[in-house]
């Protein structure tokens, strides 16, 4: 590949991301079906500033794919038991492609029905969710999501993870530009950042995690082994993950947090998590002039000293990515490019 | 009313409470369809302990209905713009009879399509939202809602505030017992907290609460002149806020949080604030054994020490007050009672 580089980093175009990940994603034997999804979500993850589920997550797709704790080439079935209902099974295959699968039914639905869900279940780790919800948005529609992931959130006032850190994604469509998007973990920080700060070798500040014993800790180690995730706001980060973890988890029939395999590790088989999505239509229901009163709002927001509305970096990053390209550590690339070859 | 007193305190069964509510309402002019839905939601949240949307609320409901600020005759009107989406305006009238209207709809749209939703609109203050969302679980159907309320939460990073403290309430039906109810505000407490600590006389702990400048406060008085509620978990309690003012305000057509006059004073008319609710059939998505992996869940919560589910201290509250009444403050009965006589 040719690549501007650096003993430190590597500088790759878009294209070159683009291109890179379905190469290994490819050689790690994902069906090409499958790899396409994937591959539009690391590119989109790089485009908008978050490498957390960008290219430094690949090494674990290509290496999940490649020892069979996620199926590559499973093919995901849909069915709609009711008219607002859409259920994908992933199949023990990659979340990407049973997402995009419904997403298509989903929106049909909701602009049929004015309301629909999609569940998927039997899935995996699906990335940012907001790039979820965003493309659904983009379809005119409001849209939820929710999501479960292996238990590292413990309940208010105990210390044994029971739930994930359990993002809640939320995208509004606007007139005349890109949807607001908004997605956050329950948790105070993703659990990304722990790893990341891991990564680096470096402390995590407090408030962050608690240790195995539940207490607060600065060591990003003590808080991936064993330790869990501080819920954000306390008690009601806690109920908030609760509610995510019934929808995403419980309500699509996919494995609860507790019993989830590791996103990260290649123990435990398939994770076999869950997505729930629900789309609406806002049409019949916003009424006359729901644009400028949407804007009103954000407005209200973004017209204050010191406040800015969600998703204004990652659009920052994208205008910058989009012709500057972005920079990985030399090591990352490396381990990536091994993935190209046969193991 | 043959009521146990003593100079502090007035002593009330629930049946006390129910014909004191009813006698008061009806005596400032609510039509009686529309008395009962109240009602019963201010019985209900005395015998569960919530006291700061029980009797305490009655006053603020007699007054604003006696001056016209809501319409005590006003009766809702329902339609249903697609299949899924159940739309009742409260036409400026109290916010339980417009919601109690549309239940019904609601809960048979969501078992013939899977998913439904109710959205309300120029309504006003709904009291408990978990009493709205446990009797769409009593039915069956796993519930969520969002409500917007007048601007008490500045956004990140600013200090005007934007969104009502906006509460998620969910509700999922469990075999053979009561439904799991959890209901919060997006603020770190709600704002009756705040209002009941300026009541007694007392500070405010640091955390719930900001003045007109934006810095923190101790005392209830300057949270609520111009203030604004510390959002739960910084910028994420203002992200969900953000997320439930879409919802309940923007989506059903009704007041954004920042144009709805005050639940609390005379002034500004009607507040015309949204509910919006979401009510999907769990049974064909979450299969076989479903019950058994709810409850999996819920033990993996409870089984801790020191945690517990959600709803335990409201069921013991409801077990209290069924035989041994509740006790409200003479000030308080005095209040009500003097809503009976002609203004």
């Amino acid at each position: 590949m040719n690549t501007q580089s650096s003993t430190d980093g590597v500088h790759l175009t878009l294209a070159q991301v683009e291109a890179l990940t379905r190469r290994v994603l490819l050689a790690c034997g994902v069906d090409p079906r499958n790899e396409a999804p994937i591959t539009a979500s690391v590119v989109a993850a790089e485009a908008e500033g978050v490498h957390s589920h960008g290219l430094a997550r690949l090494p674990t797709y290509c290496e999940h794919a490649r020892i069979g704790k996620i199926d590559g080439k499973a093919r995901p079935v849909l069915d709609s038991p009711k008219p607002g209902l859409v259920r994908v099974d992933a199949k023990a295959g990659f979340a990407h492609p049973a997402i995009d699968f419904g997403l298509p039914a989903l929106c049909e639905a909701a602009k049929a029905q004015g309301i629909a869900a999609l569940a998927v279940t039997n899935s995996y780790n699906c990335g940012v969710v907001g790039y979820h919800v965003e493309r659904i948005a983009q379809n005119g529609l409001l849209a939820l999501a929710f999501v479960n992931a292996p238990a590292s959130i413990a309940p208010a006032g105990g210390a044994k993870p029971v739930f994930g850190t359990n993002p809640v994604a939320f995208a509004v469509p606007r007139v005349g530009r890109e949807p607001l998007v908004l997605d956050q973990s329950s948790s105070v920080v993703a659990k990304s950042e722990i790893v990341v700060h891991q990564q680096r070798g470096e402390a995590i500040p407090l408030g962050w995690a608690l240790d195995r014993d539940g207490d607060p800790t600065t060591d990003p180690k003590a808080a991936l082994a064993g330790g869990s995730m501080v819920p954000s706001g306390g008690y009601k980060g806690a109920g908030l993950a609760l509610i995510v973890e019934v929808f995403a988890a419980w309500l699509t029939g996919a494995s609860l947090s507790i019993d989830a395999s590791s996103f990260a590790d290649n123990l435990g088989g398939s994770p076999r998590t869950g997505q729930f999505f629900i789309a609406i239509d806002p049409g019949e229901l916003a009424g006359e002039g729901a644009s400028s009163r949407l804007e009103r709002l954000f407005d209200a927001v973004a017209g204050q000293p010191g406040a800015r509305l969600p998703g204004e970096r990652r659009a920052a990053a994208r205008a910058r990515t989009a012709t500057g390209g972005i920079t990985i550590p030399r090591k990352l690339f490396d381990t990536i490019e091994a993935y190209a070859r046969p193991a």
